[in-house]
């Protein structure tokens, strides 16, 4: 409507203006948290944490500016020198018409099921090949992520999904979980962020051999590649996110806690959770009111389709006598962490730090939650967010080349440096790390098979 | 020198003509072998082999091109929209000067081991935690590829390096297979196709652990998911390539074999054929003069500076007293499978046949030798070798799919659609290629670890 009244070309540059004036808060709102910092917090919590609100104000106002963008975008248009791609990137029809549900009726993820902790159990008795723990205190983890089927709109956005599943790759490799990559959509009116609800459950239910699902943004990397998640910590609990009691329960802060990166138990709990989170996502109608209402019951969110975080701390903080003892919202060490406080102290955590912290001062995930590399519209400086993206990437790579004696030349550098020479009795060089054959990767089996 | 005397543009356009030249001699090429084809292929081998001629002589045209453009190389340039990343994204500078080896010395790729069987065994004796074997006749493997830290000339280039990950991370979940994906340059002197001698070396070396060591190019994708390699018929070999001893050994034909796709044992005769196949490697005189010769003493091969492929032929047709015993060239499934050959068969495989064969029926591995995605000339019309590596993609990915009850629209299609309904005892529901667990992952652990 607005683009009928103003015409698209003004339109953009509303906007544009109104992404200048957020830029302009921005600078003002840093100076207000360092004169905080210096003075002191205060009972609104840590400057850490003003970041975090910063960041999710601007997060919001690119998911505006997303959803809106993702709406209007039917093709894919890339011309390059040689040919003409576009004919084999148009984009398919809609799939509206797929959409087949009386949309009277309440959405459902599927099936109700009530007895999944028994059936599990007994697939587990029947199956002891493929158990749930592989080591004592080791459950059996699935990382799950995943992105679009579809070329990135900005070409580079492709290669830094590239080198962030690489990242994901190194992590679960040494700590032994196993990756799931998504690239469908299994249901069509749960698009966007709602997607990994019916994913989740779906290898819930087909992999009963999995005990922890690990979902994790394709923004977030990991930076910490020696810290192993405290398993034990949540053997009392199913759900586990980064975020803090006060501001979920009695603030009802929309950026309480993060879903870019949270642990979730295989079991009958979890499939009620999602049953209950669910109910905001379908598109259209459902997540546009859901989205008022959510922005009229949290502090500080903005105008926008209902989102699977703002709903989760909205489900939390209204059920809590239902859900609250099994989640667990972790905040001694970085689950997830943004990336916008992290990112300028990366030689700061070199100087006087080490690998294995997991916390603040060497972040397991740095989380790039704005940047948005695959479109064309982020909230920061596309230039920023590549450059700190590639230095949070050598960062943690750092840590896998260090294994084999090289380093990057810097951080910002694609290139690596020898800095061991080669041996000719390399199994009596030990990497700096321990990361070779950490103890978190050790496996038991039954029966002697060096063969 | 070219270019100085013609003028790059001038250059360009010879370059340009050749193709052209190239794609007529294809055609020409292509009328001759269906000619064969009806009459009888005679002492020359299957028409299979004559495309896998043909794919060669371009895949060697195109490596001659390559090189040379690789070499002239120094920014890339990307200009968009809403920002100019060439500021980012240019090349830093070449690391000619890194290469501080006398070049009148032999090239070697680290010093000599010559005890590396029994280093490794003490290891494995002491380290019981991180066995060889995972599993009755299942050995520890680890898959290595990777591809350049910088983002593709070609801007859908990333993301089919990104399908094509995706597609190993989902083999090597379902057969209990790690991966490594390599994005650094270890050695300055062993670029381009030579880079996975260091790299295969390092990871040999650092981890004993592994018993064969799985290189995989990353243009190749698997395409049977359900097809386990039969590891026990390598019980005696340490080196598995698919190729025909005949035309390695009788007739020393440059595509006798193929080095995109290959099992390399971890032990002291695997160190030594790497550093008898090393020699040919380093760029610049060496591997010019090494491919004249190679031109010379191999049947078939252009003309261009030495690749890996022909000198593996070369060192086993010359040498095969010494190697030949531990040297398996498998035919009797696609450990490579040419994608000229294939992809346009997957509507009659899937009619006519069934995972889980390996072979020409179903290909473990289509492999798209000559699309070059990533770079800006490739030996076939982009089109075709998009669309194609879409198809065999797909033909993947159904196989996955299927375990979660959905399948690809077609072939062609990025969305997917249901073909089972979801279940209250999903655990009752078995997907039909029994993939969800299958036999080959397995494992059985000390002790009962059902917590």
């Amino acid at each position: 409507m607005l683009t009928r009244c103003l015409g698209a070309r003004r339109l953009r540059q509303i906007r544009r203006a109104f992404r200048h004036g957020a830029v302009t808060f921005l600078c003002l709102f840093l100076t207000v948290i360092v004169l905080r910092g210096t003075i002191g917090a205060g009972k609104f919590g840590t400057p850490q944490q003003d970041f975090d609100n910063l960041r999710h104000h601007l997060n919001s106002h690119r998911r505006v500016l997303e959803e809106q963008h993702s709406e209007k975008t039917t093709t894919t248009t890339n011309n390059y020198a040689t040919f003409d791609i576009s004919t084999i990137l148009v984009d398919e029809p809609s799939s509206k018409d797929e959409i087949t549900r009386d949309p009277k009726a309440p959405y459902t993820l599927g099936p109700r099921i009530t007895n999944w902790d028994q059936q599990r159990k007994r697939w587990l008795q029947q199956n002891p090949n493929f158990p749930n723990f592989i080591a004592p205190n080791k459950p059996r983890v699935l990382l799950v992520t995943g992105s679009s089927p579809k070329p990135c709109e900005n070409p580079v956005g492709d290669h830094y999904l590239l080198k962030s599943i690489k990242n994901k790759i190194d992590y679960c490799r040494l700590h032994g979980i196993e990756i799931f990559y998504n690239m469908a959509l299994f249901d069509a009116e749960m698009a966007g962020f709602w997607a990994k609800l019916p994913l989740i459950r779906k290898l819930l239910l087909s992999h009963p051999e999995v005990e922890f699902l690990w979902w994790m943004d394709s923004d977030a990397m990991f930076t910490d590649m020696a810290f192993e998640v405290p398993w034990e910590r949540y053997k009392d609990h199913n759900f586990v996110m980064h975020g803090w009691n006060e501001m979920v329960y009695d603030e009802k802060n929309w950026i309480g806690l993060n879903t870019g990166s949270f642990l979730l138990r295989n079991c009958q709990w979890s499939l009620d959770i999602l049953d209950s989170w669910a109910p905001m996502g379908p598109k259209g109608k459902v997540r546009d009111e859901a989205g008022k209402l959510l922005t009229r019951e949290l502090k500080n969110r903005p105008v926008f389709e209902a989102d699977d975080q703002s709903a989760m701390v909205y489900l939390l903080a209204t059920e809590r006598d239902k859900w609250g003892d099994k989640v667990y919202l972790e905040n001694g060490y970085y689950l997830h962490g943004y990336w916008g406080i992290l990112v300028d102290r990366y030689e700061e955590m070199i100087e006087n730090y080490h690998p294995g912290l997991g916390d603040h001062r060497w972040p397991l995930v740095t989380h790039f939650v704005g940047c948005k590399p695959c479109g064309k519209f982020g909230d920061y400086p596309v230039e920023r967010c590549l450059r700190q993206m590639d230095r949070a990437y050598n960062f943690g790579d750092n840590q896998i080349l260090q294994m084999y004696g090289f380093t990057h030349k810097s951080l910002a550098s694609k290139r690596v440096k020898r800095v061991r020479n080669e041996s000719s009795n390399p199994l009596d060089v030990k990497d700096e790390l321990g990361l070779l054959h950490p103890a978190f990767k050790a496996i038991r089996l039954s029966g002697m098979l060096i063969q």
